[in-house]
């Protein structure tokens, strides 16, 4: 049985330049930090991999730290902004939907004693009348995600920035980029309006265990890893040079041509669940990127519905992958939706390698197992 | 020009098994936290990894938690237990020769009022009798290397944790064995020893971006990277398949007889050296492992024989790789040599694929260099 594969916000199917770079990159195995032959051409495959992922990320090379994944970008990022600005504001403006690895890093700084403001973000926005409100009393920094993981909704990071300009408190911004990145209409954004900002390989078509930090040049961001002082002293530890390469090709070969076919696979499958009659409820945000299409199914609960189409040989997720195995996060509930939605809420999320007909299955089980599962 | 590699210390060239099972882990591109098809295949090739880096650290595979590099595992086993135990004791023992992984963290508690006791390493060896000594006001844990990675000194662990127990402050006690894991005769120690310990894959033919911390069944390690709760909670961020995977490899790989191989080379090569007649002095600890053999050449400073070494393709290296860019770390102070020899000092590190035609070669353009770059 081949497998239908509609789960690329959990984790995308690595691209065919990524696992060239990682197996050409695999024969030079040299510590990037070494100064002999082999030390300096690993270090070529880091910078090379480095103007990549940079020139994705319309910044400069020397703005892009490279870490251990996503969560590690996150974690290095809130821990790192709150250390920076402690003595001018303990508090931390967020949204209430946040993933885990943002949110978990708040209630921990919030149990320390800083002040966390969630802004809701019902609808799959936020209220930028709330958070003008909230900068009036001041913040150290402000961190927000530029695509939902579970919904797809797209935040509007121009308004959030234009919000901290105009309250004149200095805050910084932080976002995380994680699912957002290259699959927004405009690639400019993320280094235009924050101050940091974090990303992962293995979200366009790199590998899992590589992310990076955009950190703005000037700021002082304070490592997370402390030790060997690689990535200018902003992240230590011997540097995964197979995983880099193939995130530097992933984020090359993630182009506009790639976005235009998923954003059209996204319009299609939703067309054809609103067609196929079945009483599947769309989830759609104010704004969103087109790589994830989240719907409820009335009466079919997302694990029950989960579990009939992975043995039918298609892959989609209920929330997130980090969920699976939790239970719902909160962001399904802040984005409006009442405990039965919730309940019957899967995630279909698209790659550059899936195809119309693919989609045409999909839309099909999905009405199908709708109706037969339905209590 | 071929090379000949003498810097397995620094990194060693990945294994063939490694290498093939990276190619394999590939296709098993799913989220391990994923419940589907694709995700559960992905979270058993983590499964089996988990197994085969266990039975290589002689402990339970539930005590084996992945992280991104050993540095990691160094960070989060530091400010862990600080975090663990700072209601008890706020004193940390450690020694005067650890890895920047170890001690920058540790420099980091200080400045947050931790005191931080380093125990001398002359000669390579711990003074167990000053560990008794400090260990009568008490300590929160205490952090020693399995082996130097500078001059290979390999630390008593057995004796460290008698100590800690007459002692009876029930201080844990957690390792840094980057370098030393698989190396010594002892492969039990670690886990019979230790609280916890930090090791990695690169250092074994594995790939670099992937570590592991051993943590002891019911120890209450605090996560490091917070998050989506992967790897039991120890340690959020998606797993790392293919590199977790190369580990497993090189983990099962680097057996008695690579070693008994290695070991071989190292008494060989210096063997050579002694009788090559040159001024090139053996700085030779107590007990060593035989990966790393470190000597201090009269008269020649240690970027000079490098760079003259790199360009007949031979690569060695000066102290250890993370300090090449920073100039010697304090490691070789501590063991008792004169700034001179410090000046002089480059180290040897053998590796599984090194053979004796190689040693060889490398002790003849040392020993002629020696002669022709003394001052």
């Amino acid at each position: 049985m081949s497998t239908l594969y509609f789960d690329s916000a959990a984790t995308s199917i690595p691209c065919r330049q990524a696992v060239e770079a990682a197996s050409a990159a695999i024969a030079f195995f040299g510590n990037p930090s070494s100064v002999h032959s082999e030390g300096l051409a690993a270090k070529k495959i880091i910078d090379s991999a480095r103007k990549s992922v940079a020139s994705a990320l319309y910044c400069k090379p020397e703005e892009v730290v490279f870490t251990g994944c996503g969560s590690e970008s996150n974690n290095q990022a809130l821990f790192g902004l709150s250390k920076l600005r402690a003595r001018r504001s303990k508090r931390i403006i967020t949204t209430n939907s946040e993933h885990p690895s943002v949110s978990a890093p708040l209630a921990s700084l919030e149990a320390e004693g800083f002040e966390i403001i969630r802004l809701s973000t019902k609808g799959g926005a936020i209220d930028i009348s709330e958070l003008e409100s909230e900068l009036q009393n001041g913040a150290a920094f402000v961190s927000i995600m530029l695509a939902n993981n579970e919904t797809g909704a797209k935040y509007d990071l121009a308004s959030v920035r234009r919000a901290i300009d105009r309250s004149g408190c200095g805050a910084l911004l932080h976002c995380d980029a994680v699912q957002g990145f290259l699959k927004t209409d405009d690639r400019r954004e993320i280094a235009k309006y924050c101050d940091c900002a974090s990303v992962s390989a293995h979200k366009i078509g790199g590998f899992k265990g590589v992310g990076a930090l955009f950190v703005k040049n000037g700021l002082k961001m304070p490592p997370f890893i402390k030790g060997g002082g690689q990535e200018s002293g902003f992240r230590s530890g011997t540097e995964n040079t197979v995983g880099i390469a193939a995130f530097g090709a992933a984020a090359e070969a993630f182009n506009a041509e790639k976005l235009k076919h998923i954003s059209e696979l996204y319009e299609y499958t939703k067309q054809l669940i609103l067609e196929s009659g079945a009483e599947i409820k769309l989830n759609l945000p104010e704004k969103h990127i087109c790589t994830i299409l989240s719907v409820s199914v009335a009466g079919v609960r997302s694990e029950v519905m989960l579990n009939a189409l992975s043995a039918e040989g298609i892959c989609i997720s209920a929330g997130s992958a980090c969920s699976a195995r939790k239970g719902p996060s909160g962001a399904l509930e802040a984005f409006g939706l009442t405990k039965q939605e919730i309940e019957g809420t899967v995630r279909i999320s698209f790659g550059a390698d899936n195809t119309r007909e693919e989609c045409v299955m999909l839309a099909e089980r999905l009405a199908v197992n709708a109706k037969r599962l339905k209590r």
